[in-house]
């Protein structure tokens, strides 16, 4: 069985096609690395890229990324509704398969350090790869962006992992690090009183005393073919083996009968691990001695 | 994505390492083709095979191992608890991956005529490859095993498919086939009384009225660490597609409700496709929009 690693940086272009293909290439050019998906966002001028394969490949393809990404995107002339601080903004590292948290951490600090020397861009090690409780936030060190960043890294408390204390000119810094896989987990509500959906978020996310990993906010939500509206509990959840979906939908279940209301449906939004679904399946048929690696034909095959 | 179709024939040897071993490595040494597993049955004298691979490879790895299982063992010789008809006794072919069906039984024709003309072994097309009716069933065609066999391929109805009215004298007669993937699945109660087990039974499975594809027999389990006795719906599901576990597992809780009696724990026997489960946490947590093959992670990596 291979060791599979995930990475899904976001770049700061989502509107020149060119730019995007040049960087898009460097991982459908690197032996060992599986582009698994990549989509732009032009209000953001954004674009995420998926891509999986170990950390050999991974090293590889995420270092080409963003030498070329430092070449071709210049933050001096950039516009869009997200937030960033560089060319590549973010580069996460997800242990899918065969590897552990340990191993994204020491991945992240090798391709980090390689970012530096190779690609002049300056790097934050954030999340679990974080030096300091205050680098695990991307919010926190992206705050005061691109246009801040060569002042902010010269603060005491904000010199970089690595590169030292300039910022590329025109890549400015970026944040590199490991984290657990996250799936984004919506639930929608037979009520359209969007209060409901708020109180219930509030219930569950770890910010206010629910359960660990789960961020959640309560929405309003329109359906374009009929025009009825719902209320709508958005979740990410960021360790499903932490706080696994099932344990969500219970409670969500259970808080919205106060209401009188209940789950119309669920929604998973983009890519989601076989055994976020399966830890489902396995609590609500009750397979106590289950055992998912060997058990699962699809380990086998990967 | 690549194609992948499983086989797990089973051979008429569970005592001779030497053979099994033998037989295993036609396996082994087919490039294309991984083993997944083997494991023998003294008692019944015979081994199964898993392995995978796409139709090239599982072709020339399945045609290799009847060969060298028609070299190494002789029917003539076997004693076992368990009914056969040959040194290979069956070799069904079953779509996992990027196949279908037909694509199975289009194997299952090129393999059954490759060992008729190579093996000299003459071979019925069974269960979804089946020519006649009457031949989906394995037991109906091993009826008079080995020993009546060659009599049995005089009969108007009993001509092999491949390989004309005349058995291989040592290696005996096979059955080859396409099946959809099977999954042996286990409901135990909180009573002791097997009569709940059995009337349950008899209402899920196919042939006395209950669900396709559906094949239950109701039993009595002794707990060995214990010494407590539970009731268990014991099933085939041999189409997860047809009937998913879930609708089994709430089937088995209400009608156990009659009785007063739960489901005390279910349990998967041996390996599981993950769309049978992720099918169930599609249910339980409602995802009604669900994309399996784009927002399963694996499917991008197998």
């Amino acid at each position: 069985m291979a060791q599979i690693i995930e990475s899904i940086p976001n770049i700061s272009n989502g509107r020149d096609k060119d730019v995007i293909e040049a960087c898009v290439d460097q991982i459908r050019t690197t032996p060992g690395c599986t582009l698994l998906d990549y989509s732009s966002d032009e209000s953001h001028n954004r674009s995420v890229i998926t891509y999986i394969g170990n950390a050999e490949a991974v090293e590889e393809a995420s270092v080409k990324l963003v030498k070329k990404a430092a070449e071709l995107i210049d933050l001096n002339h950039h516009t869009g509704e997200h937030p960033r601080m560089g060319a590549v903004d973010v580069m996460p590292f997800l242990p899918i398969k065969d590897c552990t948290t340990e191993d994204c951490i020491e991945l992240s600090k090798k391709v980090g350090k390689r970012i530096a020397d190779e690609a002049g861009v300056p790097v934050f090690l954030y999340e679990q790869s974080a030096t300091r409780p205050e680098r695990q936030n991307l919010v926190t060190i992206r705050k005061g962006q691109f246009e801040g960043m060569a002042e902010k890294v010269q603060q005491p408390d904000w010199e970089p992992d690595f590169g030292g204390r300039r910022i590329h000119p025109t890549a400015g810094v970026m944040a590199v690090g490991a984290r657990p896989p996250l799936v984004a987990f919506n639930l929608y509500l037979d009520t359209d009183d969007v209060q409901i959906a708020k109180n219930i978020a509030k219930i569950i996310r770890e910010k206010d005393g629910g359960f660990k990993c789960v961020k959640s906010m309560g929405f309003e939500i329109e359906d374009e073919a009929t025009g009825k509206k719902y209320a709508q509990v958005s979740c990410n959840m960021t360790n499903y083996q932490q706080t696994p979906l099932y344990r969500v939908v219970e409670t969500v279940k259970f808080e919205a009968a106060k209401y009188g209301a209940r789950i119309l449906k669920c929604e998973i939004v983009g890519l989601v691990p076989m055994k976020a679904l399966t830890d489902c399946a396995e609590y609500y048929i009750q397979l106590t001695d289950f055992d998912f690696e060997k058990q699962v034909l699809e380990n086998h095959i990967i």
